[in-house]
């Protein structure tokens, strides 16, 4: 894709990119992604983010831990459609000893080779064992984060 | 279920009310529903709030219409697990000329008889054609709204 | 739903039956329900099954055993769509000691008050351990399928 | 991968092949590929094939056509789980004037490094116009079928 500077206020460096097609079965009779299937999508790009960072989500789970879901903010700004060239920007946002947030954005390469930005997510998570208990995040993930100045955020 | 009274400082009269037990396929392998499928239930619901109310969601379709989801925030507070028996709660929290919010809540019913509130979702919608071209809500449906004293935001 | 007999050359009596109307979710850009979301029916039409018999699906997971799907095969002759007000037939075609097949059949109520034969389906399943191991159908759910008369096949 | 000579008694040569990786949304709560959820893979397989072949399914969509799914079987030898390192092996078996068939394999890569065949389907398609209407499959594709030697059926 093409340029992403001064789009949405938002230095684009730093931001972790994911290249993708919309698959047919996400979209709905409405021609558009299904409300509930976009977080496919940010699933999909936050993979590629954890394995290009060092630590795949599977090394998570091979501590039989989790980072899960507890709150979501999606603006749908313009409707993703079946075989659309997109690009997902990821990037964590904060992080306390047991939780994160990822901010996630999906462009649209438009035909005039532009970029526009379609929708918006913040995933707030939080790490649990598999008993669904809150626990502490990895050291070894925490020490990633610190390396990309990811923000830490004090515990009250 | 039994009494919701005194649950989370919000009166549950005038709630539309929807009962359902969690399928299989809306669970991850975290055994909890993936939290994109939270959407799958909350439709559901608002098909069944639509229906109820005295027009079903068809009834927009025959028209050209669809109530497009432009923004949603959800709070897991709970995870659903397979086979909850929950119950949920929705109303329109206000509405405009082209667009509307509703307000859906979860509740699972404990092992003590007393329901917990699982999950919280504000979702906007505009009513678009089938071209994706915003319009106005039909008159038919907004007297129905009126009705039920749902506040009207006045347009900027 | 109105009469069935005659239908496809099958007699109806005995088949465990389940109504319900087609989420929107389940459809894609084609106005009918994504052929593989047609498993979603099926399997909320076997649980209904089971909980009808006095065996609901979920204990067998409280003995920490799953019916896994080992094969399907799915004739989709006419496309259900959205709202879509449907009748779902099922019962078990034949069982062995560790395995067994489901028949599953979709009506829709046509405009005529007609009930027309839509999908068809047959699904094996393999009584396995949460470890993925088969193992023996527990005893107290075979007895409920020795009472309903089905066959049951000899091992090779 | 490696040789997938030898394999279940068929050459593998003339297949098209399209590697992925298992996404975590595709599993359910008993850790492995919800059965209905492997024809996402094996979509987005026919779409690679699709697009290499130089046809992609969008171009049957300029030309308001859906090659809509009448028929599945499908066995599930081993069960995919998240992360399975997986190519899927997909080639149309026959084609008619309105139809063909798609016969597509999913193949896992072991530990041993030897890939092991572990689903196997079949997809009966019709060529239909949006309206539903069984038509003519576009010349300039069977062109392309007839080039890669793919066996025409005679119509009865």
């Amino acid at each position: 894709m093409t340029s992403y500077q001064n789009i949405e206020e938002e230095a684009v460096a730093n931001w972790h990119k994911n290249g993708l097609r919309v698959p047919l079965f996400e979209v709905d009779l409405g021609q558009a992604v299904y409300h509930g299937n976009y977080f496919h999508i940010f699933e999909l790009a936050r993979e590629a983010f954890l394995r290009d960072m060092g630590y795949p989500y599977r090394r998570f789970m091979d501590q039989e831990l989790h980072l899960t879901v507890v709150e979501t903010t999606c603006s749908y700004r313009r409707p993703l459609h079946y075989d659309d060239l997109i690009e997902v920007h990821s990037r964590v946002l904060w992080w306390r000893r047991r939780s994160l947030a990822f901010s996630q954005n999906i462009y649209r390469l438009e035909e005039n080779n532009e970029p526009s930005l379609c929708t918006r997510a913040t995933l707030n998570m939080v790490c649990v064992k598999f008993s669904g208990k809150p626990t502490t995040i990895p050291d070894d993930f925490t020490t990633l984060l610190k390396a990309q100045d990811i923000q830490q955020i004090e515990q009250a």
